[in-house]
C-alpha cells in the first residue's frame, strides 16, 4: 500500500488457554479502541435514539454505519458537504467503521440486479437507480470520511447450497481483489478490511480466509454468519477462520449478536463486534440485564418499582422503575427509546470491558465459566421475585 | 379552607406601566417557581421526547401533566403506586400541575355524555367506561400527587353563541362550587385553582372571574382561549377577566401560546401559561429561533451548516447542524423529537426569563417595544443568508 498505514493493531494480552486476546486499535491520528470492543450500530450516522452526548458518557469509542443506507438518506454529498461523518454527526471523537451495505442491497430482492460488474438497486425513497461496484464503494466510504472500511461483497443467505455459496463466493473474491487495487491506486484515509464469506461450509470458510489473509488488508471481516445458522455452526466456522487469519490484523465479525455468542467468540480470537440486539430489542421493550433477557410489555411489571436490573450502574437504572419504562414504553412516548436503548448498549459495553479485563488478568477462563450460559438467547427469564 | 396553606404566591415586582408582574410561587415544602413562568406540557407524566435530566439541564421548575391521559395510561392506581407522580417519573424535584382533563373530554364529540353530574366516556384504548364528576376529579388529583389541580369544567369551543357559552357556563360554575366544597372536607395536599370560561362574551367572562374569584382558592385559571379566536378578542378578554381576580394568587392562561402572545397575556398581567407549541412543532421540524421560526423540512437546509439559531446558547445549537438535525427528522430518527424539543423549550423558557428580568428591572416596557411582534405566529421565515 502507498499511503501511510492507516491503522495499527497491537495485542496486548492473550489467553493462555484459548485464542482470546485483548488490544489496542489505532488510527494515524491517534483515536484508539480497546478490543475485545463493540460496534453499536448507527446506521443513519445516529445510534438511534441517542445523540452524541449519550454515546460519549457511555463511553462508546467507535460505531458502525452503513454506506447504503447514508447513500439514500441524507445521500454521501450532503455527509461530505458538513465535513465527513463524524463532523455530520456533531462531532464525534471516537472511530467509525461503515459497512458497504452489500448485505442491505442483497436483502431488496427482486429489487436489485447482480452482475459481474457490481449491484444496481432503485431508491426505496424515490425510485433513482443507483450503481454500486467495489471500486465505488471503496470511493464513496472516503467520501464519508469513515476509518474503517468495508469492501463491497455479495452475502450468502441462510441456509443456502454449497455450489450456489461458491459462486457467491467467487465473486466475493474478484470484488476483493478490484477494491484492494483500486484503493492502492490513490492515497486513501481509511482501513480497508476484507470480508469473509463461505456460509457454513468448512472448505469455502478455509479458500476465503486464506485469500482474504493474502489481500493485505488492514482488518478482517467475518460475515455471513448470525443468519439463523446454530451457534455449533457459528463456533465451527470461527475456529476454521480465525487461525488462516494473521495474528497482527483485527477480526471483525460482522451482526454477532447474544451476550454468550460475543464470550463464543471472543474465546475463538475475534476482536470486533457489531450487533442491533441492544438497539432494537431496546425499542421493542427487550431489555438485557444480569438475570436474563426480560420483555418490559409484560403486564408483571406494571407496578414494579425497580430499575431494569437492580444490579446495574447505568443512569437509566439509576432512576428510573421497570413501572415508568413500560409506562413510557407502552404509551409510545419518544423518551422510551433512549431510556432502553441507553441501558441495554451500557449491559453490551460492560459485557466487552469485564472480557478486556479478564484477558488482562489472565482470568478470561475462569471467568468464562462463571459466565450463564443461554441465559439471555432464550425467550424471556422472570427476573426476581414478583412483587 | 380547613388546611395548611398548600400554595403561597408572592409579588416581587410590578410594572409601573401595565399589569405585567414578576412572582414567585412556593409550595408548603418549599419548592418554588419563578413566574411569569411557562410549564412544559408533560401530557403522560413525560414532556415529549424528554427524561429528567433534560428537565432538570433546561432548568424545569414546572410541568404541566393531565388527569385524563393519566387515567388511561398508565392509570392512576399505577402512578400512585410507584408513590405519586414525581416519584414516579424518576424524582422530579420541580412542581407539577394538572389538568382535569375536561377539555381532552370535551373534544371526544359523541363518545362522551355530559349530565350536570359529570361526564361519561369510554376509553379509546380499552372501551371501559369512566366517569368523571368535580369531586373524583379532585379525589383523582389527589392520589396522583401533582401539587397544583385543575377543576374539572366543561370548556365552550370556539366559535359558539352566547347562549350555549352561557350554559355550559353555568354548570362549570356549578361543579366549581361542588369541587370546593368536596375539596374543603378532607386534608387535601394540592393547591386548587378555579376556572374562568365564558368564550369571547365580556359579560360571561365578567361574571365568571366574579364567580371564580370569591371560591376562595388558591389559584385562578384562565380557559377557553388559544382555541382560535382573534389575539385582539384573545387580549379583551384578558383586560375583563384579569383585573376581576384578586392580585394575590397566581393566574394560569391555559393553552396559550406563541411567543408573542405569551408576551401580550404577561402585558395584561398573567402569571403562567402552558402550551404544546414549542414541544409538538418541534417533533414536526418547526423550530423557533430569534429571527422567526422555520420548518427544518424544508430542502434549503439539506447542507446548512449552522445551528438552529445562531445566536441560541442551547445545547443542542452548540453541538447540531441544521443539515444534520434535518437529516435525523426526515429519516424518522428518534433522537429528532428530543433535540428539537430540547432547542424549542430552551427558546420558550429564556423567553420567560427575559421577561421576568425585566419586569424585575423595571424595564419591561422598552423590552417589549424592542421584542419582534408578529415574528413567530406567521408562516416560516427564511432566515439568515441562503447557503
Amino acid at each position: 500500500m502507498n499511503n501511510p498505514r492507516p491503522l495499527h493493531f497491537e495485542v496486548t494480552a492473550r489467553d493462555p488457554h484459548s485464542r482470546a486476546r485483548a488490544g489496542t486499535l489505532r488510527l494515524a491520528d491517534g483515536r484508539s479502541v480497546q478490543t475485545p470492543g463493540f460496534m453499536p450500530v448507527g446506521t443513519l450516522a445516529a445510534v438511534k435514539g441517542l445523540d452524541l452526548r449519550d454515546l460519549e458518557e457511555l463511553g462508546v469509542r467507535i460505531l458502525i454505519s452503513n454506506l447504503y443506507h447514508l447513500m439514500l438518506r441524507p445521500g454521501v454529498e450532503v455527509v461530505e458537504a458538513l465535513g465527513g461523518i463524524r463532523s455530520f454527526m456533531g462531532g464525534f471523537q471516537g472511530v467509525v467503521a461503515t459497512d458497504s451495505g452489500g448485505f442491505q442491497v442483497y436483502r431488496l430482492g427482486d429489487l436489485r440486479r447482480v452482475t459481474d460488474e457490481g449491484v444496481t438497486f432503485r431508491s426505496p425513497y424515490d425510485g433513482r437507480e443507483i450503481h454500486l461496484t467495489p471500486e465505488r464503494v471503496v470511493d464513496l466510504q472516503q467520501r464519508l470520511g469513515s476509518d474503517l472500511w468495508m469492501m463491497l461483497d455479495e452475502p450468502s443467505p441462510y441456509p443456502v447450497t454449497h455450489a450456489e455459496a461458491r459462486r457467491q463466493l467467487a465473486r466475493t473474491h474478484q470484488w476483493a481483489e478490484r477494491a484492494r487495487i483500486h484503493y492502492d491506486r490513490s492515497p486513501r484515509a481509511g482501513a480497508l478490511f476484507g470480508i469473509v464469506q463461505g456460509s457454513v461450509y468448512e472448505d469455502l470458510r478455509e479458500a476465503s480466509a486464506r485469500f482474504v489473509a493474502s489481500l493485505d488488508v488492514h482488518g478482517f471481516a467475518i460475515g455471513g454468519l448470525a443468519l439463523g445458522e446454530p451457534s455449533v455452526e457459528r463456533n465451527r466456522v470461527l475456529e476454521v477462520v480465525v487461525p488462516l487469519l494473521p495474528e497482527d490484523r483485527p477480526r471483525y465479525v460482522m451482526g454477532v449478536g447474544y451476550p454468550e455468542d460475543l464470550v463464543e467468540a471472543v474465546e475463538r480470537g475475534v476482536d470486533l463486534f457489531d450487533c442491533v440486539l441492544p438497539t432494537r430489542n431496546a425499542r421493542k421493550g427487550t431489555l438485557f440485564t444480569r438475570e436474563g433477557r426480560i420483555n418490559l410489555r409484560n403486564a408483571r411489571y406494571r407496578e414494579d418499582p425497580r430499575p431494569l436490573d437492580p444490579s446495574c450502574a447505568c443512569p437509566v437504572c439509576q432512576r428510573y422503575s421497570r413501572a415508568y419504562l413500560r409506562h413510557l414504553l407502552r404509551a409510545g412516548e419518544p423518551a422510551a427509546p433512549r431510556l432502553l436503548t441507553l441501558h441495554n448498549l451500557y449491559f453490551y459495553l460492560s459485557l466487552m470491558e469485564e472480557m478486556r479485563a479478564a484477558i488482562r488478568n489472565g482470568t478470561f477462563q475462569t471467568w468464562k465459566q462463571r459466565f450463564p450460559r443461554g441465559r439471555w438467547s432464550k425467550e424471556e427469564q422472570h427476573v426476581g421475585p414478583p412483587v
